[in-house]
């Protein structure tokens, strides 16, 4: 993980001594690629009208892709593996006023793990190509879902499920 | 994590031996509290008219809610503790057909982090009360967001963004 200063703080940003990671280790299925190879690049938010981008999947977990054509969206969960994690509150604007890390979609949070909804363009065998992403190249991959709405289980429902 | 044996494993099901977890910790930031307290009482998909569920964050991260009470819906992050992590095809109706695991949102994938968008009812002090949860009680927290549809990042636009 990048280290980082005092000095990379806005006013009245707030850090704590993060507790150490506990017993939930991840594992990388892949990478994304993105034309975005700088933060600067970077768009705050991705438009399912934006670029193409790639999700890369590691040869082991190319078979976990059976079926996903069937979706037109998906979540997407990878690692912002250049963001801090300490801050609590925090000053987008850089003005003072500050927000908890919690009402934010900063990259910057205790568990950073980026979320975007995606269109998936097509499958090329371990790649998907799809639309919506806002990170950075080569941003390590954690996990893609099947977008919720459209999602039905495909295992028959449970008592609790229509109590 | 719990520890699975090759009798767990329905027809068809295939395994991986998954690379070790590499560079990637996770810490808890709270509890995730349900009436679900077996898997059977879980339902396979939380419902936004669903049950209370509460959301209790540790000390350190209260004050990461502030300004939270503003969306109306979240997305949930959280760490599905008991889901084992080998599978890459998986057969939700044990009846030998099977489908990647990343075209299902079942608990077992290489990452089980489980994401879940809910309704926020209120905030009291580190604890929120939401609806739309499936997962068992005491389930590690891992992150909160607005969700996106709702949600306007307050920095600036980037030059990306306007592109």
């Amino acid at each position: 993980m990048t280290r980082h200063d005092s000095k990379d703080l806005r006013a009245n940003e707030v850090v704590i001594d993060p507790p150490k990671a506990r017993d939930a280790g991840l594992m990388f299925v892949g990478l994304v690629r993105t034309p975005f190879t700088t933060r600067d690049l970077c768009p705050r938010q991705g438009r399912l009208d934006g670029p193409d981008c790639r999700l890369e999947l590691e040869p082991d977990w190319e078979s976990a892709l059976e079926g996903i054509e069937r979706f037109d969206h998906l979540d997407v969960l990878y690692w912002l593996h250049e963001s801090r994690r300490d801050l609590v509150a925090q000053s987008p604007r850089n003005d003072g006023t500050t927000t908890g890390t919690f009402a934010l979609r900063s990259p910057v949070r205790p568990n950073p793990i980026g979320l975007s909804r995606v269109r998936l363009i097509r499958r090329e065998g371990p790649v998907l190509i799809v639309k919506g992403l806002d990170c950075l190249d080569k941003t390590p991959l954690l996990d893609i879902k099947p977008e919720r709405c459209a999602y039905t289980p495909p295992a028959p429902d449970k008592a609790a499920d229509t109590a």
